[in-house]
Order: C-alpha cells, then structure tokens, then sequence
C-alpha cells in the first residue's frame, strides 16, 4: 500500500511531538496503520530557529500554504491555531483534494460548520480528536462508542489550567493570581491564561461536543459562561466545608426538549468523580439513554497527550476510517436543532455568600428577598465573626453569610439579585454559585 | 443503500435490550450507521415463552443454527454465552459470509486465536466492544484512540459483582456472605456468582485486553489469580485504616520486556482514581507512552450498557469500520510475544495480616522471617487485642498483626510463607494480599 504522505503546520509543542513519534516510531505507525506513515513537508515559522528534534532541512518551509497545497501531501496536520491563516490553511488542503486533522478549537467553534461542509463536498474529511480534552478520546467514544445511544447529558472539565489553579487555591491556601503564577511556572498555564480562566476555551470546547452530541451547532455567546478568574479562596473553603468541591464545569443537557447549556465554577459533591479531578487533569461524564453514566479522564493539554490524538487521527485517515466516521458524525444539518433553553429557565440550587454587617435584620432582610421570590433555603451558615478585621466605617463587623438554596429558577435569582443589590448592609460583592446535582 | 440485516442469537437480558433499540429506535440507528439496521432473524432457546418485548412471530426461531448460516442475514449477534454452541454459531456465521458481533468474553478467551484467524481468512469481521466491560468502549479505545502509543499498563476493575460487593462489605460493614445476597437480590450477582468472585470473569477479561494492547496471547493459567470471596470484611477496614481501598484488580504492565500480570484482591491508595469506584461500576485505566495516564469507567455489565456496546459494534459493521479496525487490531501472531513475568519475580507492596497469640516473642519470631527473607517492613500495627472474643484453647487472646511491606519479590514472599506457616503462635489462615502503587 502506498504511504500516507503528512504534512504538518505548525512544529510548536504538539507539533514536535508529532514529529518526533512519526521520525522515532516509524515501525509502530506502520503496524497500526497498515501502511508506512511518511512524514514529507513541515511548515515552520522561522527556519533558522533551533527546534527539540532534528528534521531533514529539506523537509522545511515557512510557508504553510505551500505545503497545504503540496500535490506530494496527502494529509494536512493544521497546529498553528488561531483563526488565521489557520481558515485558509484548511480550506486550501481541502481544495487540493487532502484530509485534515487538527487540534484547533477556536477555528471549529467558529468556522466549523462552514469547513465541515466544505470538506463534505470535496468528499475530503476533517479529524479533530485533539482539539477537545487532547488525551480523552472524547471524540471517538461520542462518534462511535455511544452511537447506539441517544446522549442526554455532557458535564466536563475541559481545562486543565483552570483545573489546576482551582486545585493548588484550596489545596494550598493560596489566593488566585499566587495559584496562577504557580501554573505559569509550571508550564500548566500561557504567559497570557486569559482564555483558559475566563472560561472561553471550555465554553468552545463544549461547542463542538454539543454538535457531536445533539447535532445542533451553538456558540458560547448562547449560554452564561464564567470563568475562575474572579474567584475567591474563601468561597472554595466554604464550599468544601459544606462538602463540595468547585470546578469550572461545562454542561449541555436535554431538558424537555431543550439544550441546558452553561460553562461556570459549579459546586459538585465530593463523592461525584467529577468533584475528584484535580491538577490539570480533565474528566467527560457522557450520560446516553442505553449506556447510562460513563466517564473519560486523562490529560487534557500537553505535548505528547495531544500529540497522541493527532496521531490517533492520521491512523483513521490511514485506514480510512477517518472517512467513514466523518461521514456519519452530526455535524451537518439534517434534523431540527435541539433550541438552547433560555438562561432564565435553568432550574438548579445555587450557592451564595454575602459579605453582611453583623447587626440585627440583616439575615431577615436577605432571606425575605430571597423568600418575596420564591427562593426556598436549604441551609444558612453564619459562623462568628471569622473575618474579625473586616469591619464598615463605622466598625461594625462584616461577617459572611452562606446560604444553600433549593432548586430554583436562574430566571428568580436574577429577579432577587436586583433587590440584594439594594440593601446597605451587604458588602459588595456577593458571591453566586451554581450547584450541579 | 441496502440494509444491514441482523441476526440475533439469544434474546435474554443483553438480546432484549439490543433488539428493543432496534425496533425502538429505527430512525436514529439509521442516521447513525447510514443505512438501515434491520433485525431479521431471532434465536431464542424457548418460542413459547414470554418475554418483555413483542417480535414477530416469523422473525423466531429456536435453531441457533438456522440463524448462523440463514442467506438472508448479514451479521450475526452473539449472545448466548458459553463455548457451544457458540463456538459452532460464529463458525458457521463466518463461513457463510457473515460478520460477527459478540459478547462472548470466555469464548473469545479460549477460542479467540483460532476464531480472529478464521474470521481473517474468510475476509470477515468480528467485533466484541461488549465482551469487555460494556459500558466502557474499551476496545475502540485501544484499538483506534491509542493506536499512536506503546500502551504501557492497564489496571483495570472489570468485575461489577465483586466491586459491588466490596464496597457494601465495608460501607456497610457486611460479611461476604450478607453482601453477596444483596447483590443478587439487586440483580448484581447471578444465583451462581462463582466466575464472578472468583476472578475468572475479571481475568478473561483482562486476557483479551492484553492481546488488544500488547499483542500477546495470554490465558488465565499464566498468572495469580485469585477472586474476593475468601476476603474477611477485617482487612478491608484495616485497609481502609491504613488509607487504602481493596479492590479486584486486573494488571498487566511491561516491566523491563517482560509482561507483569495479576489479577487479585489489591489495595490501592485511596487518592487513585481505581480506588474511588464503589459499587457495580468497572474502571480501565490505561497509560500510554504518548498519552499518559487516562482512566475511563462506567457500568461493565447489564442489560442497556452491553446492549449500548452491541449496537455501536452494529453500527460499525454497517458503516464498514469493523472491517478497517479489526484488519489492524493486534489480534495475529505478526511480532514476537511478550513474555509473561514469572509469579515469583513480581516486585510490589504487601499487606499483611496475621492472627497472632497475645504473647512475648510472637513479633520478633514473625519479623525475623521476614527479615531472614530481605523483606522490609513499611509499617507494623498491633493493636490492643480487639477480638477479645477470640482466644486460644488456653485462653491466650488472639490479636491481629498487621504489617505493610516495603516492595520485594513475590518469590521471596513465598519462601517465607514456608517458614511462617511453621509458627505455632500464628493461627491460620493469615492473609497476605498484593499493594499496587
């Protein structure tokens, strides 16, 4: 059989450590995929740059378009990211009559559906094992493993950073930017975190799984999105104190018909596996009708465990597998999208902590709100005075009060907010939780 | 396109569910797989009975056969378990061009060298995602999603009885026999869990996933095997004392070329993912030279998970990607095999724990040994005698020694067992029971 011939965009991380699978296991990839894997053309930003591997130099270009336009290429490996000239990479290889794996999130979030398309016309596919959760295969398991299944719920932790910071803050006792600069150090977050902890990256990871899920295509602008980046220590020592952990938390679930879509730091009970994922691990629970609860764990991002989804999808293209499962994946549309239901309709408990004087009616003003609209209580915690510093002008102490409440509509919470963001005697600003059941 | 015609042999638990989604569910079968899955023919051992969903009359049949070798059918689903018929249905299924879908473990066990070959030589197929821990997609996981890596270890638990009974033992602080009663009166345990508890399920399992993702061919008899149902409720709460779970264990790791292989009642650290799966549920972790560590886990059995299993196996053999992915599966004696580690070169931790005579010496004489032996102690519990019930025949109490072992051999574990079964101070049985870290 004739070799599969690659060429690879992009010769960062990931990149390398393709390169260095296909350049040092040569006979591995061969077995697996039933014919030679040959890697031909790479494309790098600066050739004169020194790079972790050693590559033939006449294997190199600085013009990524040159090799996705190569007629000696095959498959176009697209690690660049971004979303230009990330498109016309794409687009380009399509064109040239070449399949496509890429890692790239934001450019699927985005222009998924129009590349998608294209490559259906073109009878070319597209492999994107890697752009969710690198090291868990949750692409394959939604495209083929639960097919027999009718998936009800996605909940995921879809990114390390986050998962990481969250878990040195409460298992340290650090605050948010000491937590940060340790992943920084680490090598766990970027110099700029930014679309890691506002909740972006997880948000457009979720995207794509509801596509894959629930054939319906949906944009994080349609639903409330939250990152860690505001957090605060003491919420996730009270939290866990009440038995709780915080994750930042990507679900999409079917509720009467409707999508309930949200990406936030969510309270999860310690027994639930996905309240047990700490360091910069990430954890997919897929719910199918047939399957019932199931759940994926691994590394999310790194080196060599996004390489290994890279590598997994130029197996499939090898095979012609990457084919088939491409032609049956949701990603089209052929039946009537599932509605994302309205913000103001999710129905679930919440966690909050006002910051209140310690004086008398306090308690009663926030709980009559609460109770003016219809927001039933499951706990109220008031310790002594633990904040004994904090104290207004006038040194009244600021003490926290933490409430639990009952199912309710996020649509109530809103209402109540207004009102709560009236009264004097609550220290701006109070925290609110979502809690996952 | 043409149909794909189905052909069910045995219609109990698993059978009832797979032919319920396809009658169920017809419409989403065939967007899923493309064309249109269509349950033609049905083996059941009894016409007359009743049973929980209604077919045709004309689709049944009480001739396994007939169904193996019927011109119409394209596939054939095998689920009534055991070796014969089974071994002759899937022949003949093969020899007359048909695929093969199966959730046969022990079959495929004992058979599965000559049935994978056969099916090749015929140009056929045999799938058997649910002939391994159903609800977790296992196989795909090995046999496409880490197909870029040398796999390096599996630890898995693939028997939901034995963790279900493990874990209300010591929740509820049961004996093995009231926890076995409870997980068949819950439909957890047949009225003869014997391959169940005894680790043979959780082995023959663990022998086809070592063929998956080593390429070796391995039976039961090549490894220590032993099952939970000689486990005291005592040395689970010791365990859990000393921050430990006990769990059924199946192992398979390369260890310097050679394959370390168990499965065995194994305490694990109660931090690891393996030890915080309580109840029916089966966990496959499984590390990667490229991806690391990863862990997926779900229900290993039952009806609708296995049935979940069945029809993703159905859906690949209609879209064709049975045929590419079982070509490549590391099923056929292509590279030489790994070696199975003998027993007594096994390097790990130990727990153990001995019912010793309440009086002077009694320490220094078992220590000894164990010195004698060059195995080192990690730590050495004795508590005040709490089985202040239980004393020897002249009345000395009988107090239990719990000793954690730094790692050494298994062989030299086994020498010393020699000489401590000689103490008369040590009453029998002592357990000894294997630590994976």
């Amino acid at each position: 059989m004739q070799p599969l011939r690659v060429g690879l965009i992009g010769l960062g991380t990931v990149g390398s450590g393709v390169a260095r699978v296909l350049t040092e296991h040569p006979e591995r990839m061969t077995h697996r995929a039933g014919r030679v894997i040959d890697l031909v053309r790479v494309a790098v930003r600066d050739i004169s740059k020194p790079r972790e591997i050693s590559l033939s130099a006449d294997l190199l270009t600085d013009d990524p378009m040159a090799v996705a336009g190569d007629p000696n290429v095959d498959v176009v490996v697209e690690l660049i990211g971004g979303q230009s000239p990330a498109k016309e990479v794409v687009v380009t290889a399509l064109e040239s009559g070449k399949d496509v794996v890429t890692a790239n999130k934001a450019l699927l979030c985005a222009e998924g559906a129009e590349l998608f398309a294209r490559a259906r016309d073109l009878g070319r596919c597209i492999a994107f094992e890697a752009a969710i959760a690198g090291g868990i295969p949750v692409v394959h398991v939604l495209g083929q493993s639960l097919a027999g299944n009718q998936v009800t719920a996605i909940e995921a932790i879809l990114n390390g950073t986050s998962n990481f910071i969250l878990s040195e803050m409460l298992g340290r006792g650090e605050s948010y930017g000491d937590a940060v600069r340790k992943a920084q150090a680490l090598g766990y977050a970027e110099a700029d975190p930014a679309m890691d902890v506002d909740g972006t990256d997880a948000a457009q990871k979720l995207c794509l799984l509801t596509q894959l899920a629930f054939g319906t295509r949906v944009t994080p602008e349609a639903f409330p999105l939250q990152g860690i980046d505001t957090l605060d220590l003491t919420d996730l020592q009270y939290a866990d104190e009440l038995g709780y952990a915080v994750k930042l938390l990507a679900t999409a679930k079917l509720v009467d018909g409707q999508l309930e879509m949200h990406t936030q730091p969510t309270l999860i009970r310690h027994a639930r596996p996905l309240a047990q994922v700490d360091g910069p691990y990430n954890m997919v629970a897929l719910t199918g009708d047939a399957v019932g609860p199931t759940w994926l764990s691994g590394q999310g991002a790194g080196q060599m465990p996004t390489a290994s989804a890279v590598l997994s999808d130029l197996i499939d293209v090898a095979i012609g597998r990457a084919h088939s499962t491409f032609s049956r994946l949701d990603l089209w549309d052929e039946r009537p999208p599932i509605p994302v239901q309205p913000a103001e309709d999710i129905y679930r408990r919440y966690y909050l902590r006002f910051p209140v004087e310690d004086r008398p009616h306090v308690i009663a003003d926030i709980t009559a709100i609460l109770g003016n609209h219809a927001i039933s209580l499951a706990s109220v915690i008031q310790h002594e005075a633990p904040e004994l510093d904090d104290t207004t002008d006038t040194g009244t102490p600021i003490v926290p009060l933490v409430i639990m409440t009952h199912r309710t509509r996020e649509g109530q919470i809103r209402d109540a907010t207004a009102e709560l963001n009236q009264l004097e005697s609550i220290r701006q600003p109070w925290v609110c939780m979502p809690v996952s059941d």
